[in-house]
């Protein structure tokens, strides 16, 4: 018999916010004010979204300490225009496009779902996205979290499992007591490892409808579900 | 011209919840299940909190690494009943009365003030508190923290300057930006001293009415109020 839930931790990025269409909204108008209308917003949006990886991976391979998210998101983003070509934008300005990434809208479904599984749950993030950026993006979108755990709090990034067993050290539960929530079978496979449960969201346009790069992780996970207020359905809330 | 305030960071303890009859509370119950009437519950919260400063001293001073508020709020608790020749009380019962520091109530106007302060400015805590007991006791109470941040996030506990330090960090902001509420001089004074903005809250009744042990420590401070809602006021919220 599984071990009870008592706490919910969840993955951000492509679970409860949409990063793609978000990102390419502000691509939109960066590269309209540069006049280089040639640069498709959303292939940009998955091209920045594909640096993200290697950058951390500098972090966990130790060949660097931590930093933070919004660090690595104005080093990414350095890197993809340099790549395009895009020269002239003032620091200002560069800087606030790498804070795209705190602005990301919530998915439809997320808010009410979170508010349902907090009546009942605490609800904590568990992603790779550091402090204020976590902070300003559910200010802006009314994310309703107990409170910002993950990569910033335990000092790994995710799937390191320092990441998991920190948040659950920090939650002072066992491992088996905490459920991470992920529209990615990766994160999922690695908190399992750990020894979290697992629920997983299908979230099909979060790569504008392709496949997801981390299909190949599939397994029969302890709750699936389409949305957050279907999660929140499941589990009782 | 002092630097606008871009969040609030507020002490916990004696500053939005009342430890001293919260504590008392439970002592009661606690004392009365031992048979030991003797025993005065508001005195032995006060000699409980009198016993915080020292065990998280062993941390400040680098005799022990840091160590989560729970834990040495149970372990005060140990010494403090082996004084008073307390003995037989059962493991899970002693590990819930030491958690009873997760349930102190707030002071009346703290929801609402922080609500209405909320609206406008990022609230955290900077407390000595770990996550799990700042988060427990929110969600009991209803505080409506924007992120748990303080001791464990920053590994120091206050007066330590990276405890300041590291939570204005965390937010991506300069000190002077930050501005600490306290009820405690002592506190203030140490988050001055590392740049910070500072709002005294007056609560008189924290140490039962008598005088509270850190007056020497008073200034100037930026901001003064009775309450948390006088100082939502105060800076027009």
């Amino acid at each position: 018999m599984a071990a009870p839930i008592e706490a919910l931790a969840f993955d951000v990025f492509g679970t409860v916010v949409d990063w793609r269409t978000s990102i390419a909204r502000e691509a939109a108008c960066f590269f309209a004010d540069l006049e280089r209308p040639d640069i498709d917003p959303a292939g940009f949006a998955d091209q920045w979204r594909g640096l993200y990886q290697p950058a951390m991976e500098e972090c966990r391979a130790g060949r660097r300490s931590f930093v933070r998210l919004d660090a690595l998101n104005r080093e990414t983003l350095d890197t993809l225009l340099d790549r395009h070509g895009v020269t002239g934008a003032e620091e200002q300005r560069l800087d606030h496009f790498a804070h795209a990434w705190r602005r990301l809208d919530p998915w439809p479904d997320a808010v009410e779902g979170l508010t349902r599984l907090k009546a009942r749950y605490p609800i904590v993030t568990l992603s790779n996205g550091n402090i204020a950026l976590m902070l300003e993006m559910a200010r802006r979108g009314g994310l309703p979290w107990d409170a910002i755990l993950g990569a910033e709090v335990t000092g790994a990034y995710k799937p390191e499992p320092r990441a998991y067993l920190g948040t659950a050290e920090a939650l002072g539960i066992a491992p088996a007591n905490l459920c991470l929530v992920a529209a990615h079978h990766s994160d999922l496979a690695a908190a399992r490892a750990c020894g979290l449960a697992t629920a997983y969201v299908d979230r099909p346009l979060e790569y504008g409808g392709r496949p997801a790069p981390d299909r190949h992780f599939r397994q029969e996970w302890d709750y699936l579900a389409d949305s957050i207020t279907d999660l929140a359905t499941r589990l009782g809330c």
